[in-house]
């Protein structure tokens, strides 16, 4: 699983009905500290995330497939959690609404 | 999921039937700003992309079989959609057709 | 199968039972001899592993789920191990506890 | 999916009837220009290719095990077609039998 | 598939019958000439390998349970056999027992 930052959003009419009412979300692998870790992703919302949120993600197709609740879905990348706190060595260096 | 850019086709026999009559699109991963950030893949088209196009694709073979409607494809890499829209941080920073 | 060290923890409530209970640990890919060896990933712990340690660590979803008893759970790292003894070229050149 | 060029042959003698009778041939992922794009890796050969082609490469473990019609198979990365042409933004960049 | 060298072996107690009397080896990802082609894996052992030997590497965990022939073991990383010979655009750059 993935720390990422949601950093946009994406319209693409995709042909399958698991997309049908889902935002897609850019979202930019991060370090805990907040760096770029890798390049940017599109992901489907199960956490209500928004703009500007860090979040947990999962990138793999059968997680995906079970949120969604459908066994067929072409689908990969899902946000599953808003992060409320990263502790590194046992110190706090991420609390969420602290650094918008 | 993957943002890409179709750059070009390859022909290429296989000799395999869900490979009958699908084109092979070139596609390069890029980031939002539309900057190369990955290899270049081979993806099967599910959405009528073109060269040129800006595009969202999965690579997983489940996904691709799926779409494709055969079990047993030896496939991967899918485009799913054409992208019309790409917003960072509140800003529009592609609309489809503008940029060709 | 990757090597990695324990460096913090992560809070970030996921509306799935799969992670009730849970732990989210940070962890960092690790050479042998310790240097960073890839992106920060987050693991469910199935070995009672604390910052600091060195784990081993499956990064595949189906894995992940056996581990949790749950097939249909969206997870997909774990650490199954403490590391207790690394040895390279037949030196030893890590042992549990003397690092700390 | 990707492009690659076959380099050469690796012999290792596999325990599973899998591998009796296949060739490994090492390949080298490449951009569409022809440039090393990714680690050498190992294939079976579905496409009757030969050091010095270009093929279609799928790194997927059930493509493999489906062309291999062997469910149990350890396989992963598998040639399913020879190059023959490479087209980029509307210019023919590569023709099988001319860059040899 | 990789090529990968033994380059050590790692001592971890992990809660799952599937490692139980399994050797856990390092295996450092090579080219064909033999430099570090990626991050060190840890991998269970198919072919007898030992520390010295250029190996082949299935990294995908059906491919693994299927070796160990537990359904739902927690792996994703296996030796599938010990390299003989090595061949390179016509020329044999590598014989097992050659170089150490």
């Amino acid at each position: 699983m993935l720390i990422a930052r949601v950093i946009g959003t994406v319209v693409a009419p995709v042909q399958h009905p698991a997309y049908d009412g889902q935002k897609l979300l850019l979202i930019r692998p991060e370090s805990p500290e907040g760096e770029t870790a890798g390049a940017t992703l599109l992901a489907i919302d199960r956490a209500q995330a928004g703009v500007g949120d860090r979040v947990l993600v999962v990138d793999e197709g059968s997680s995906a497939r079970f949120l969604l609740e459908d066994d067929l879905a072409p689908v990969k990348t899902t946000i599953v959690g808003v992060i409320d706190e990263i502790e590194l060595r046992g110190q706090r260096i991420y609390l969420a609404g602290e650094d918008r």
